[in-house]
């Protein structure tokens, strides 16, 4: 039997029901943390594609899996995982918006009663309301209701999948730190921190679940691997030309945090002297609008961002190609091949 | 068959090994967090009593369980996930020692080629190895050889002692922002942070892996509670006036932090508006020696010091006489005797 449709719409209803229930009862059995789930639940409703649960139900339903609720519950811990990545990482990038709305550290500074430094207080708030995201991921991800040998399957990939986005984390904050970073140290962070993070892992783990046979998940590898590096450069590239209407964030926050992306990296190794220099201003906290533009120019000007425009689309063909294996149920392929569309169309 | 005495070093190795095992493993399936493992390993190796491993081996033993390998991955999982703990505390805290060396945050600050600030660069860095020392944690307490019966009853208590901790961690960091709070807001802290984190979960941990019956898990509470809150109420004695060789801390860190202990509350309850003024300055980054001295005097003065003492005495014969229980084997209510003493004696 060929499980029901599901459209993105139906994903995000069951897996957001799944993900509110379960907040919802460590109120109850955690009244102590009460203003830190409210965080949680606050960054939650103010927006984000739940692409990662999307991606998990539907290598769950690719590797033959069945039922809404089962997976939807796995499904829901990934997005709480992705709830603590996003709040930890707004916290290193000092950036003051989430999903157009304050990002905790910012929102948490404007505690009442606080005395001392706001910032600080904020701060400290916000590593502990990612902590517990974190915390509570875990216990919703071993919540969810398959046998012992399918979450010993699936746990085997969300362990390496939770390590892995810390390390691109750190490579990523080292890159930038040091204001430097060639073209394959910048792959190497987008195949960790979005690769498989956003994509591969989240398809993996639903594959794992419903015990999918190796020619699935090797299908499923062939799409998500291309597909998250192509939605991390899609990224990058809204970092760094996004309006904040369409991504979210502050403007230029990319640009003054110093990421070090291909788009940066390519640019420096054809740039001349002059648009290097430009490109030194990367990173600077007092970067102005002035300089951020011509920062951009230089993106152009280097042909850095045709290059990675075209990388994208090759990567966006090699993932689609990889849709018609034979291996792959006909509904699924159907459901990916709109969720490459959707993913990205826009990144958040 | 009575199980063999294990003394407090013989846990420190066996925990150890089985931490080390663990994370050497990793090194190979995780080439890219290669830093953040040594630095986990780092802080690991720098000192620590395994107070929560003990108490973890302890419940199990007190509980009827057998052999010593699983509960030492178990227990190992508790210490791994004290690691990430300290880690996110000393940013919080802005402490720059633990365990007589330089903190996580300090440690990254140094980390070579790092342009811009190496301060912030170096927070970063520690909240990324914090969230990989909690990851991984979680990865080894679940693949501790227990049945899938005892990691169910084990994993409730876990999951509820790391939302506790955290919980714990925000009211604490709320009074000291706030800069005050009442003795009982102080105990609910004390509760959280350490009664039930240090010494009554991982009991509890321990005697649910071993299918303790409940009159074993009720004498493990009423061991453990009182003596985690005196362990907590010890620590904020020694912060107040522990040398730094003792504490492994820098001096007057709780006092310049604005730490609101019950030592606090209690002498603000008490003070005269002259000692309520110089209690003030608690919180304050540019305390002076001096001004910590004249705090340190108005503790004593008020009599907050002696009524803390005495809590922890009647505390600790609580804790004591609730180890006559007939339901405890007598070798582990003899090892939990030493516990109380050998966690009391000076708080790490």
């Amino acid at each position: 039997m060929s499980p029901a449709p599901i459209v993105a719409s139906d994903v995000r209803r069951s897996v957001d029901r799944a993900l509110l229930d379960f907040l919802r009862d460590r109120r109850r059995s955690l009244p102590d943390v009460v203003p830190l789930l409210d965080e949680i639940e606050r960054i939650t409703a103010a927006g984000g594609k739940r692409l990662r649960p999307a991606f998990c139900v539907w290598g769950y339903r690719a590797g033959g899996g069945q039922g809404e609720n089962g997976i939807a519950r796995a499904a829901a811990a990934l997005e709480l995982l992705h709830t603590f990545a996003i709040i930890h990482d707004d916290v290193m990038d000092r950036s003051p918006l989430r999903r157009g709305k304050a990002a905790t550290y910012r929102y948490f500074a404007t505690t009442d009663g606080v005395e001392g430094d706001p910032d600080r207080f904020g701060t400290s708030a916000a590593i502990l309301v990612g902590d517990l995201a974190m915390a509570l991921a875990d216990e919703l991800w071993w919540s969810a209701p398959f046998d012992v040998h399918a979450m010993a399957r699936g746990g085997r990939v969300y362990h390496q999948m939770r390590a892995e986005v810390i390390g691109g984390q750190y490579l990523d904050l080292l890159a930038a730190a040091r204001r430097t970073a060639t073209p394959e140290e910048t792959r190497r962070i987008s195949i960790l921190k979005s690769g498989r993070y956003t994509v591969e892992r989240p398809l993996l783990i639903g594959a794992a679940l419903a015990g999918a046979p190796l020619a699935v998940k090797e299908a499923l590898a062939a799409y998500g691997a291309p597909l998250g590096e192509a939605f991390q450069l899609r990224d990058d590239v809204l970092g760094a030309f996004g309006e904040p209407e369409v991504t979210g964030k502050d403007a230029d926050s990319d640009l003054r945090e110093g990421k070090q992306t291909l788009l940066v990296a390519l640019a420096r190794e054809v740039g001349s002297p002059a648009e290097r220099q430009t490109l030194e201003r990367l990173g600077r906290d007092d970067l102005s609008a002035e300089e951020a533009d011509r920062v951009r120019d230089v993106l152009r000007s280097t042909g850095a961002l045709d290059r990675v425009n075209a990388r994208i689309r090759a990567l966006l063909d090699q993932s689609r190609s990889a849709l018609a294996s034979p291996a792959l149920p006909r509904e699924a392929a159907a459901a990916l091949g709109d969720l490459a569309d959707h993913s990205t169309m826009r990144a958040l």
